[in-house]
């Protein structure tokens, strides 16, 4: 069984590895006061060209989205996303969990449009009633989103600019950064995500870590104490070098951008083999995510030899499922799948 | 201006007082454990054709939904909810505050049905990733609905097998039970609504009380401990016997039921003066709230005299409006808004 | 049975219960937004001589608590009361229900000092592991305390003085106000509370209401968006104006201040009794709230004819225990206890 | 500088490092369903000598804590837990952030009693007003303690029983659970823990892994979707298996307990050459945190070569201090220790 079901099969870069070996009888300090996660700090820092930035080191996606946005809002505040997104889709409420509502906006393909932003929060300050309903307090947006897509620099500046005038906080779901940052394209940089979103994370899980997601915060008012919010929400790793030592691998000499791209190469085969095949595909992914839509035959066939997973019902017919590639996907067996493709 | 823009513009009926007055040089112990909070319960068991309930006293619909519903879920489980419920619109995240979703299903006219339970609940425990998403824990309705609807004995029945076929208590939200009871073409009696939901509260502040609901407990499993619960929400009133001296006064002899009626009449007066006037209805209400689509002109015609509502924009030419009744509504006030309204 | 159990035995003042039958048939809006509310603001401006503060209603004691502490603090922060503050004792955990603890501090009569507020502070900032504690956002102090004793000026401007320099915000629990601005040695005005606090609440339920707590916030900050934490923790009553109209009665000639003197009296009455009596206090009170040290023998020779409350063991001997008056306990009770008190 | 300060200063054991490696490139399901977290649950359900136990893997003691105790307890309860205990003092209120108390009792030297529990359940049912504190709702202990103490079987089986007739879960965190089993005059094995709590954990972070918790749940009540809570609050690591392969290495022969040993050897060292010198101990620790009264000249000659921690201050000339070892801690560093100790 070949697995493309997600982007987390595997275990982490060499180099990572590597690292964690020769470091591994350091005596470091913990929770992440480190020279390893200050390295890792300073590296990322120059990517986003941006040296007041805060970074900080989490273990995984959901605990970043939590801790971020229960740290931005007020009680009575909600965080406005895609129908589609993480937050509201597949983390088991944990930011209900923590007092606050996900406002949802449907999307068709996994974006969040700056007009629809705008749309919530007018709907909610112009209706009398407003004190009866949960108050618009942030936005949150994943890039690329859950279907795959990616938002332009016209449409990250458009949704950055709305939230400023509004006075949203916009808050960037990085979890697979480097993909986005390497998809055809893409016309958007780390430095320039980092200048239009208040606070944002970049994906360490999914992108050549065992684990770990870097959150980057501009905004002056979230940094504050953002530690404890770490801490409070089960997120301070007591060996935080751990982390710091991940991101010093991927980001001193851009190796994260680097392997990035062979989940794209890997993609884009796979994309391409299906819509030779004349298979449609649910949403128009540049990314490591492909949705092709099968019929049952289709479908059982493939399930043979490839692990994938069932993403939505299309029609009595057809399912659409997803193929995740990544970092580490082995050409030779795309190559093999782009022949099974081929002979369905 | 004459009011009909809610359900709660007025005091009490004036049994109420007079008992309020009677009472009030009374000593008692506080907290609802009182001979009149024993008397009103006993009472609404009477009318409920069951001593086995539990039966407490809350200030308000916000307080006594969320207090049943964080009383109910496991920290992971969400609540049912028809997308037009009151806990998914109009209580600021009250239910998300305590840490739980309002799983929210499309309703074209305020209503769930025993379908949409059934499928909410089989979604979820078909799908590989459940673990990963808010388990259906317990089922909202309200009765008559924010829409002015009704559920039917059939309905009801329906949906309350459902429920305990998947064991997901059933909760209904009867803010504004009495004109349900009261309404044309109703075939449900309290004593049966008792015994088809697990809990349900009956709203005295829109029917003849200053303020408060008599939430009703069933469910064993419900009734334990359920005051530590209201007691950490805010909701046990110190003189907690002014609580059970109003609902003294609306149930020894079915005031309840007798004021209702006349919330019934005049909203029906205002629903045939639209009828025949070739106005069109958003929803076909025959409770208290009635729900005409007015045109612009139309619409500022009548806000002369008259408070309502703005409910929905139809289309540019056309916006729903609410205008409520209640138990003491002036039958003067209504025949001069029906002439108002042959005016058009 | 005569009652000195608590001070809510009774219903309302005379006064307030004919303003509701006066008004009862008004028609106005719901949720605080009337003139009877706004007319009520006014009148308690006026007595704290500062027009810029708001002023909102809410119905009892531990939601005004909740409501404040968790609109002021932020996620990883706790509130500092003394051990004995009625949110660390008597509200089921309300506070820890929106996710913050309470920071207690010992005390032995229910005050807490400035010194004590100075080290909570300080010992939280200088431990070197303080992300990993939960850290002092608010003060929260009871005037009269739980134990009846009352603030000097002095000890209030020192605290708030303190509280200013540390950036804590300070709120007075006033569920007695009226108690302790009449009470002897007070030397405190309601406009200078006003000035010391940033937020705190006039008591209306134990002080001639039949429920209503009216929270006065100076605090800018704490003022914006305060109707929407109303809302969302149940505290926003429909029918508004019930509160309005309370303590527009309270506040609009100073009934408020004046029947507070009656509980006062009464209390100084048993309090002599006791003494003459040779009989000891646990706590120094000056207040409507009396804690004699009874002897197992006299506890249950007064039970015979009164209702008091059980308050702590003192030694195998003898119990604290409480007497309470109010503004309406009668006079011809209390000369009727004081002579069974010669009588032990 | 040597490092005494935490027991996580140090990567992980060989072993784990070499199993990561060897098992990089395998390709398997995430969440914790793989075959290695499987082997894991299995060598550790032997060693607990119960095949019905349930084992989940965690990454960290704060997350594995508020997990297992939300899921636990209802709104209203509380968790009862010694002052020194780690969720009431190095938390940031993680628990009150699930909506509940931490019921601290004072502890002298980091234990509960069976009798201390007794009183709290019984000092909360028989106070009248119990429905306005916070419900005792189950038990937290540490073993070994944050002050190094451990528990006699006699004293676990005495909490055991008491909480078992009080219906009150038993829950240990077992953050340095080797440390305990290996201490001199410990007399309890996992089997009999496994047999005598609720749920407990075993640590990994600070007893030979990277990080992680095993936490390991006998009560069928308990058991019931956990998982659920693991990925709501945050824990549901996506390349799960990471967890499972370092339990694994640890307790597929043994080495678990094997490498703990070297962290009570060298504390025995510490201890032995500070008793040697007359200095007294803070806490009589047969665990791997010493805890030794330094006066201000002998905590500054330490400092010059050793980190360790500042604990609390006993006196104008005195502070206790923490030593920590561990399963990696250097003899040769020690006996270097040891030296310079006697040479105070």
């Amino acid at each position: 069984m070949i697995r493309f079901e997600n982007d987390y099969s595997e275990g982490a870069h060499k180099k990572i590895l590597d690292m964690l070996l020769e470091t591994n009888m350091e005596q470091t300090p913990g929770y992440g006061v480190d020279y390893h996660c200050e390295n890792a700090r300073n590296y990322i820092k120059g990517y986003c060209e941006d040296d007041t930035l805060d970074v900080h080191f989490l273990v995984g996606g959901t605990q970043a989205n939590t801790t971020v946005i229960a740290s931005v809002l007020k009680p009575y505040q909600g965080v406005v996303s895609a129908d589609t997104g993480h937050i509201n889709v597949h983390e088991t409420g944990a930011i209900e969990a923590t007092g606050h509502r996900v406002i949802s906006v449907h999307s068709e393909d996994g974006k969040l449009t700056a007009k629809q932003v705008w749309e919530v929060y007018h709907n909610h300050w112009n209706d009398v009633t407003h004190e009866h309903m949960v108050q618009p307090g942030m936005v949150y947006i994943s890039h690329p989103t859950e279907n795959g897509t990616i938002y332009s620099k016209k449409e990250l500046q458009e949704i950055s600019r709305v939230c400023k005038e509004l006075q949203l906080p916009l808050f960037m779901d990085g979890a697979r950064m480097g993909y986005g940052l390497m998809a055809d394209g893409n016309d958007l940089t780390l430095s320039e995500i980092a200048g239009l979103c208040d606070v944002f994370y970049i994906g360490g899980t999914k992108v050549g870590a065992l684990f770990g997601e870097a959150v980057v915060i501009r905004s002056e008012k979230l940094k504050k104490d953002f530690r404890y919010n770490i801490k409070q929400r089960g997120g301070m790793l007591a060996k935080g070098r751990l982390l710091g030592i991940q991101f010093e691998a991927l980001f001193e000499d851009g190796l994260y951008f680097e392997i990035s791209k062979n989940a794209i190469s890997t993609a884009m085969m796979i994309r391409d083999a299906f819509r030779e095949k004349g298979i449609e595909f649910m949403y128009d992914s540049p990314t490591n995510q492909q949705f092709p839509i099968l019929n049952h035959q289709q479908k059982e066939k493939l399930a043979e030899d490839y692990s994938f997973q069932h993403w939505a019902k299309v029609d009595d017919e057809r399912d659409a499922v997803r193929f995740c590639t990544s970092w580490t996907t082995d050409e030779a067996n795309v190559k093999k799948l782009v022949e099974d493709i081929k002979k369905l």
